[in-house]
């Protein structure tokens, strides 16, 4: 079991906490599988009702069916949704998505604020009157535009209240806007990685780097190495097929030297049953270090 | 009578109040109507004085006269017009209605900000001061522009107040602006459903879907089964026959899955009597499960 | 003596101090004559020194002395002001304006701002550390501008903190800018009458209606009917013959159903003596019933 | 000795101390000889290194060196100067300068904006902890651009906050920006003069008024008696010959009616021990009714 | 050893913490060798991966082996990189880095604002909770564009914050934006370090001065003098030939009158051994007076 660099802002009192958030998220393995159910804000029902898509995946329920299901390290979604349901689905480890904005205006036209709705407070405080298995919390910040100063503070913010209280801070870490002219580009994305180091983010979710259009696994390590300790977590993206996601995976670990991923679409736009085995899959190579073939046959079940 | 999902976020202390402030409300039918009078700002006097409005729609009073005598679920309506009234219509059940903008910039000229008028803790100290039964909050959310970050801000952290104070919370959730081609389109309504579930609201108002400029209650299950637990309003609009009107409701709820109605002018734009009929008739068919004939008998007295 | 409908957001221990601060400064009639005193920074210098403008009022202390002998029902004018003249008129029922901006940027160039200067809490408590008369506040909101938003909100606040220690609340309402076609339109003034009553306000100054440019006062009861609960008062405007404003302001009240106004240049463009005996004249008209002949007379002396 | 009018808003425990700032500040004339020391943000070091300025006011040191041994009502000065240097010059009578800007964009590019740094609370806090003679704040208000609103609010803050804790509140009144056709109009400084007295203001630092491009102690008066009881104190400006400053000094306390002045440059651009004669010149014309003789006495040492 | 001058705002409580703070950063000499590692958030990954640049450079950790292993006045990087590493590495002198912003947004397009990401407060709780030797904390002041007010007023709560608490604050102050013709221009740089020192700044770092794009040291005097009582740090910039950079810093503290330096690429472009080795030349010229081929064989080993 690799050993747990306990941020040095994580008070004594809640070391033992923080330690077992981020044991039993990385089910010891230090790498993080983080479902990733925020796209009802992100993308509206553009994720969720259409062609290819199973019609159960419509019902906002489907994600919490297939998180107390699976294996999964944590499932990341807004507040709001997590109220909604987690009653009936408490033994689910949650990581509550801090803000998001809806893809309605073009990145092009305005730059992207995407402001925090709730405080950490506020989650710390439902985690004890609720009872609820909250590990941590998540943000987006868009760098890049006028309105990163914002993010910046609100994102350094929260990763320190967060480990404040022994909880996980997951940062999306995103350059957008016209003076971003590649958002694949390696030495961008390590920039985005040096920039939640500096946060002091547990994890932070990147775009995967592009050579000519196509990943390169070891095109990662840049990024993973200028992230210091804030482990890599690689962005699932739209749905593609099983192995070619597994393979990227595995790679992305263990030639690329990720930390985890960040999986939505390839996850829940499948029907419970199939969704659940992929999950267990990523999963699998994410934090037991599954080969793509063992990983396949989960798939398979 | 239907199974109530308190939200994860009412605290033990508060689930008796939310439980009766949504029984109450919902007439034990889980579907909510609501008598929408928020107008006065959101339109100045044009819905309440002008041709084919009657004289005496023009006093406020006549909504609280409408309120107090008609069966409804909640009168949602500014804090100023409660405190001006309530004295002398404590028995009514309100929705205090947060924000409110004006329509005198167009939509298309500048992006709108509805910003947030009171705090929820003011709400819960004029509850208690006051001893009204005010069963809950509502607030309207404009999503595409560049003052979404404001509102969706405000919009969670008044869903989750209300919560904490076992108070309903209903989310006005538009799509607005020039990136806004077509207001009615079923998807994007469906989208603007998911928001509230993500916010957690208890019910969402939303426009009316249609399919070439016009209502057909199957484009509304996309939606209603999008936004999961958040109940789906469908928005009353301008004045209609009431046959019509009725039908309408009726399939929304029967056929698109609706779970109520927030109506307004389709109310107040009638002399007393009337409108009070209407109401119920309106009532009837979101509450009891009455056909639109049983409606239609109601309405003629 | 009118009855006094005490709104519900005043708590039961300010009862009788709201009810004691609206009977004194309505001399029981229910009617306000609210001496305006606020244009040294709305107008600049260009009310009080000028041609026809006698010497004197070109001195702060000219409002104050006026004040100190009319009868009047509240003086409304800037805190500073009153800081530092109210220890030697200290008799004088004041409200205190509690925003105020300058003429300079014209209204048709940038959306008007005009901020809150100083907090409710701050006056409550110049109210007991002073003893002064403070029998309430006033705000002005400009609907129709990119500010709108800041000013609604803030004016909700104030009206409702005002009320929570037994003060009255003042709204001046004003639709301005760019969208603003015809600032005396009957219905758009309906409107601005409507947003008070939204807001609770206990009277709110507006704009007096006009037909083809002229004033009737039949063209009031729209907004006076629509303004419920909320009394309210037609700006005094520039300096007129002195039968010409008092005819108006008799027609204002029995004719339109206003139910007082906001006087300034018309009282305070006048050497001392003078100006005393108009503010009574209008003191009679407003609150005792005195008809237009009575209240010549007391301009007369 | 003149009447200390002492605000209303001085609480009666703040009451002693407010006169006793008062008294000494004014040398019990009821003027205020302010020594300016705020320009190293307001004009970089534009005043203090070129041709025509002594060497040794390069080093701040000198501002206080004059203030220690200078006859002076107060010395005006950004917080952080005076925390780097007070502790040596710990019998100076201070004023904090609360804002500043630069001068690097100009005023017809960019509205003006200069902000808040501390708080009065602060300032308060520092007046305890270090001992020092801090007898009041000041604060710059530019009028006529899209950032007025939130000065004036500022200032109002200021001004009261101030005298709640027994000190003065100086405020520097200046409209600018391109609404803005000629600064030293009259009637213009006049309404600046009339907003800082809205504010509260124990004293207003103006700009002087011309006609034609010439300084006439006439042209003052309107302002002055428009400033009521807030005291007038006319801006030092550049640096011009001795006699012609200590002349027009004289007749705009003697005809003018100004309450004193704020001069930096005129004092600070000299070697010490001139520097120091002319700031007891100015005093003595300002303070102890000095003729323009015996002040260049006093300056020829 | 050069006496102390502790500024006035450090109360009597935690002179004693300010003062050990001081002597052990400076070494007793009063001047600053501070080893600069924010570079990851204001240049992204540009400076730590790349031709020239040795592969360990990449990695964060890097800087936290030199700052532990080399003789360093402060190490100042962000508060989230420290929290990361500091539990390795606890002997290191801290300083917090409170703002940054990325390079993506040139500043000729946008005026630059880098917000504050964490409170004062914060970082004295967490020096008590981590017991961590933070010796102060560092924020970046971009004069010149429409954002230097908000930048103004946070560094100047945070240089008072600070010395409350014991700690030195570095303030870094640029000119920047369209208005700004020669950031390296000796007069403007003046004006600079002017404002840092009416910010009550410790340290304030500038940019070099040049004369026809050639740095003098003659040409920093001007700055020197005019920071008065804070001392002025020089950019150490991009990475240049070791004797030219050593003979540079000394000229600037022995002709120019600087008072330390602020080195980033400098030092950690380079291999460990080499970049300790560089860290101590540059310490020894900075603090212990050592001669420029006293440096170099250090330099050498």
């Amino acid at each position: 079991m690799e050993r747990i660099e306990i941020p040095a802002d994580v008070p004594a009192e809640a070391e033992s906490l923080y330690r077992e958030n981020f044991e039993k998220s990385t089910g010891g393995s230090g790498r993080l599988m983080l479902f990733a159910g925020d796209q009802k804000v992100e993308h509206l029902n553009n994720d969720f009702y259409g062609e290819g898509i199973p019609p159960e995946d419509n019902d906002p329920e489907h994600l919490f069916r297939i998180a107390s299901r699976a294996r999964i390290g944590v499932f990341a979604t807004q507040f709001g949704l997590i109220s909604r349901y987690a009653r009936d689905y408490d033994k689910v480890p949650y990581l509550v998505k801090l803000n998001s904005k809806t893809n309605l205006v073009p990145y092009t036209d305005k730059d992207p604020y995407s402001q925090q709705w709730l405080e950490v407070a506020d989650i710390v405080r439902f985690r004890e009157t609720s009872g609820l298995d909250i590990r941590g919390v998540g943000y987006t910040v868009y760098i890049g535009g006028e309105h990163e100063h914002s993010m910046l503070r609100e994102a350094a913010r929260i990763v320190h209240e967060a480990h404040i209280h022994g909880m996980l801070a997951v940062i999306w870490l995103y350059p957008k806007g016209p003076y971003i002219k590649d958002e694949h580009d390696p030495h961008l994305i390590a920039g985005a990685a040096g920039v939640a180091a500096c946060l002091g983010a547990d994890f932070v979710k990147l775009k995967v780097p592009y050579e000519q259009g196509r990943f390169k696994p070891e095109l990662l390590r840049e990024a993973t190495q200028a992230a210091g300790r804030t482990g890599v977590l690689c962005e699932g993206g739209s749905k593609v097929d099983e192995r070619v996601f597994l393979e990227e995976l595995h790679a992305q670990i263990h030639i690329g030297g990720s930390r985890g991923n960040g999986t939505g679409r390839n996850i829940h736009q499948r029907p419970l049953d199939e969704a659940v085995r992929m999950a267990n899959a990523i999963y699998a190579v994410t934090c037991e270090d599954a080969s793509v073939e063992d990983a396949i046959d989960i798939l398979k079940g």
